[in-house]
């Protein structure tokens, strides 16, 4: 096992979760939860490369050869299964899943692992029932530490000021993908090692569109402009979204904006230790449709964030999760009117004894840009 | 079925293509494939978003409701099985497989399909045998139509104008972040949409390690440092090596460097119709090993390229596919000291009637580099 820290305490802790659970083994690809578990991490791919951790003993790495020495020395672990391009993984992940799986119980898989990967898992252990790790690696997950929750912090102090930035530029005549870029270098001069996804910038009809991401669309005057985005920073996330407007807003932007500001308001100031995670996404659901606008809003409140950009705990109807201090996640109701506009207010926030803490804090205020 | 092209012709192929095998149901998530198939694209996330394929008739999209409007409006495909976030998945997804999965044949499955929705697809089609979908996938994919051959080629001139100007910069003082950045810059304003990968830049004997990224090391006389990067434009992609080094080479680092540059010479010579993907492997690693550094060139010779940085076909000892016309792939041996230094060059080439054309041009002479 590693002793490089948090590492060791992280697999420790897991290996407990999976001793009270009939689990045998617990498969981790790529990943943000590779990175949380041994601290390596890199884009995932399609040569094989997996961490194993059994219910008790060691975990064992199966790696490409390209990548073993970089492996032993970032992580320290003893356990190494090594294949070479010219031989294909199917040996080595054999070999590897012999070694680890003592048990018959079934094997737990993160929710990211490639197909390909999960194939070869279950061809390799065809009397093993296989299974989601999500409860397993969310347990340990959503509670963030105070150096999580540093990171987290400083990755919306980069948001904010980013912010702080595109509202002086002229928004009106520039394509949504020009915004974009200005978001992205005022991220990377204020610090950020990357942004935490591609931002999304849409402008007029595409605002009402909620996963749109930004295109060539020219923005014009009287455009409703829906700004999400974020950074990262030490591997940790930022995730803001804002709505400002070019030149004056009619009544109805003004009335949508308003309603949907309060029903974030509230979400967030329900956020309190002990709460249901569904309880923040019903406060937010519940004032939107007193306002007349509950159907227009077509998604959860929110989701959890940390080393992923969305992670448990989900913010929706149907997920009886207690909040605790340290959990970290988005309030971001948000209002789509087809073809038209939209309107959607995000922070992040970490639970804290006393209620919910906002990572970023540039203003709610309707804002009007040039 | 859409109507939008290229995207209907594509689907008929793989129709065609399912059709001659026992396959019942082609699964395809957010990935290259989705977007080579269907024209829609996003990053891969939690909430399901799948296509389905079946041998015959209208293919299905299962997609959340924040995706429904714009998955409509981009695709024009007919048959959605829409779900909201606090419903979840389960009842679209079960309803769309049973509407698609008339036959009782093998379903195959895109290789970055997220475990977590293949245990769900598993679960709802019990009696189905699941295999990868790569080898009916690759069969249409490898082979570039002239438009994707000139998106490569353009995403190769923009790499080939960032190392123009990252050459022109300082490296002795500076970190490899600070030369990852001059690389990113310098694509970006040449025209990239986006990398291609988190650019590699390796100095010292971090240049041993294939697979390292970039970091704090600041960079020093004497340093060999290997530029490993490419961009994205129109969705595809380009990838080139070069090694450079700061100040005058050691006699070893030169024979090191001639002997990688003859081998990667030697394989793009190889290139043409006809000769099997790991002839161009076996040239390369023959030439290496007659310099006795064989041992030491620890990786294929190279992969595919297209709307993925790594597809097939992959150019790798075993690999008996025969080269066509439109295939693209990278040529990069690479001989690597084990903390001291490495050497790798790299370029993308195109398979023409009459041999490989490469997609980056700049000068394979060692530069000396201040």
């Amino acid at each position: 096992m590693t002793n490089v820290k948090p590492y060791g305490e992280r697999l420790s802790a897991v290996q407990r979760e999976l001793g009270e659970s009939p689990a045998s083994l617990l498969i981790v690809g790529l990943s943000s939860s590779m990175r949380y578990l041994t601290g390596f991490t890199d884009e995932p791919g399609e040569r094989l490369l997996v961490v194993l951790v059994p219910r008790e003993g060691e975990p064992a790495f199966v790696v490409p050869e390209l990548y073993a020495e970089q492996v032993r020395a970032d992580t320290g672990f003893a356990k190494h299964f090594v294949w070479a391009d010219h031989e294909g993984s199917h040996d080595a992940l054999a070999a590897a899943l012999k070694d680890v799986a003592r048990s018959p119980g079934p094997v737990l898989v993160e929710e990211s692992l490639w197909a390909e990967f999960l194939l070869a898992c279950q061809k390799a252990l065809p009397q093993h029932a296989f299974s989601s790790a999500t409860p397993v690696l969310a347990k340990l997950r959503m509670r963030k530490d105070a150096q999580e929750v540093e990171l987290l912090r400083r990755a919306g102090a980069i948001a904010d000021e980013a912010f702080r930035r595109v509202i002086e530029t002229p928004f009106v005549g520039r394509t949504e993908l020009e915004i974009a870029a200005v978001l992205v270098d005022a991220m990377r001069s204020a610090g950020a090692d990357n942004t935490a996804f591609s931002p999304l910038v849409a402008s007029g009809p595409a605002a009402a569109l909620p996963h749109y991401r930004a295109g060539g669309r020219r923005i014009a005057s009287g455009d409703v402009v829906i700004l999400d985005y974020g950074c990262r920073t030490g591997g940790y996330r930022s995730d803001i979204s804002r709505t400002v407007i070019c030149g004056e807003p009619s009544n109805e932007v003004r009335t949508v904006y308003d309603a949907v500001r309060e029903a974030q308001q509230r979400a967030v100031d329900a956020v309190r230790p002990g709460v249901p995670a569904e309880e923040i996404d019903r406060v937010a659901r519940d004032f939107l449709t007193s306002s007349g606008l509950g159907d227009r809003f077509i998604h959860r409140t929110g989701h959890g964030i940390g080393l992923d950009i969305h992670e448990p705990p989900y913010i929706v109807a149907g997920n009886k999760t207690l909040l605790e201090p340290g959990m970290a996640f988005s309030v971001e109701p948000g209002v789509y009117l087809s073809g038209r506009f939209g309107v959607r207010i995000e922070d992040v926030v970490v639970v804290s004894e006393s209620g919910g803490v906002p990572m970023t804090t540039v203003t709610h205020e309707l804002l009007i840009v040039d």
